[in-house]
């Protein structure tokens, strides 16, 4: 009787007991880990001490494998009767591209099902003690990737759109573009506005930088915003 | 040596396995949990056997206790001592007041910790495999509340630039105004884009409603939406 089949799980923000339960069962089991980048390197010591792990990560601007390698990867070994865990940060379905690869195995014919994890925005909110929504002052957020506001022309647009319509916004990975990102949100919400950046959340590397938009975007200026960087 | 303090844990979207491994732990130490509506009764189990257990839920339109009420209880049983764990469904700084439980008792000098949880439309998006973010169709999502959507008329204008700002909208118990919300969201959209509704995600009573924004206001129209839905 086959097991083989891939189970993708949200490793969640960084601080490896922010894992789900059900994640952490499922790790437990597993013949084969997949494992990202922002993957906290202690969940990879849950897996049993014969499981393989193979990392696959994508530093920016540097890929280990394709998205294609990857997904026929996972249909491989799944179809070796392996059970594959693909370990993801954050949560699988939030820029986490989780949906392909569960629909590539799928169309392969392998059983696969998503385990979801804390979005790392979701973990920052809590260890920064910044709510995303608070009674009175935000009632709605948005979520985009720093790549997306420097995106294409048509898209740079939106940014600000956003930005006047949700009560917070939350900028993932926006580091490189951190001073631009500022500045347009600033033109539209103003730049006293408070916001702060969050690096390496939840993990013992945390740092926070609260102010306004404009004092932030100092910061940016001196170069103290690094990945993994989010933007609130 | 007090040990008393409070821990705001998030409960996850409603499988009780989709609690954090942290979370899970603090629950299993607490002396007291105080509890909402949405919590899965199963993790309440999971406390010890001598713990204290009491439900503050809030329905819609009824409520247990008053806001203050609960920020007073937390505290009055962390200031006897006792690890108090305030069990609250989804993330608790998503539309989930965390933050004033947790200011609250910081100003009466009870120390306070936040874990994250797994936000209910997180969990919904991956137990209904719609994924919130995809790969060149939907790189940005915003996330408001039902209420939000019917609020003031100064609100309501909103959820329409919202919903043109962001590629991925998504409503939180919105059953009540499911229909106007449905109608509001495609007169900017387009009626024919794909959308969906998610009753009790996560959970054995899960239901999905898929179609597009058209036929999906149509099964609001006969009742088929109820809370605790989300619609996407």
């Amino acid at each position: 009787m086959a097991r083989g089949r891939v189970v993708i799980v949200g490793a969640g923000p960084g601080d490896p007991e922010l894992i789900t339960v059900k994640g952490l069962k499922y790790l437990m089991q597993a013949d084969v880990v997949v494992y990202d980048r922002l993957v906290p390197a202690e969940l990879l010591e849950l897996a049993p001490p014969g499981a393989e792990r193979i990392y696959v990560g994508k530093e920016p601007g540097r890929h280990t494998m394709t998205q294609q390698e990857i997904n026929e990867l996972l249909v491989r070994k799944a179809l070796e009767g392996k059970l594959v865990v693909r370990l993801k940060g954050g949560d699988p379905f939030i820029f986490g591209r989780g949906e392909e690869e569960c629909m590539y195995a799928v169309s392969r014919g392998v059983e696969c099902e998503v385990v979801p994890g804390v979005p790392s925005f979701v973990g920052a909110s809590a260890s920064a003690c910044i709510p995303l929504t608070s009674r009175g002052v935000s009632s709605s957020f948005a979520v985009v990737t720093g790549r997306e506001a420097e995106g294409k022309q048509s898209r740079s647009v939106r940014l600000e759109a956003v930005a006047r319509s949700v009560d917070t916004v939350v900028v993932l990975m926006g580091a490189a573009r951190s001073y631009e990102i500022l500045d347009r949100i600033g033109s539209v919400v103003g730049y006293s506005k408070p916001a702060a950046v969050v690096i390496w959340a939840t993990t013992p590397r945390q740092r926070v930088l609260e102010g306004t938009v404009a004092t932030l975007m100092e910061a940016a200026r001196r170069g103290a915003v690094t990945n993994p960087a989010l933007i609130v």
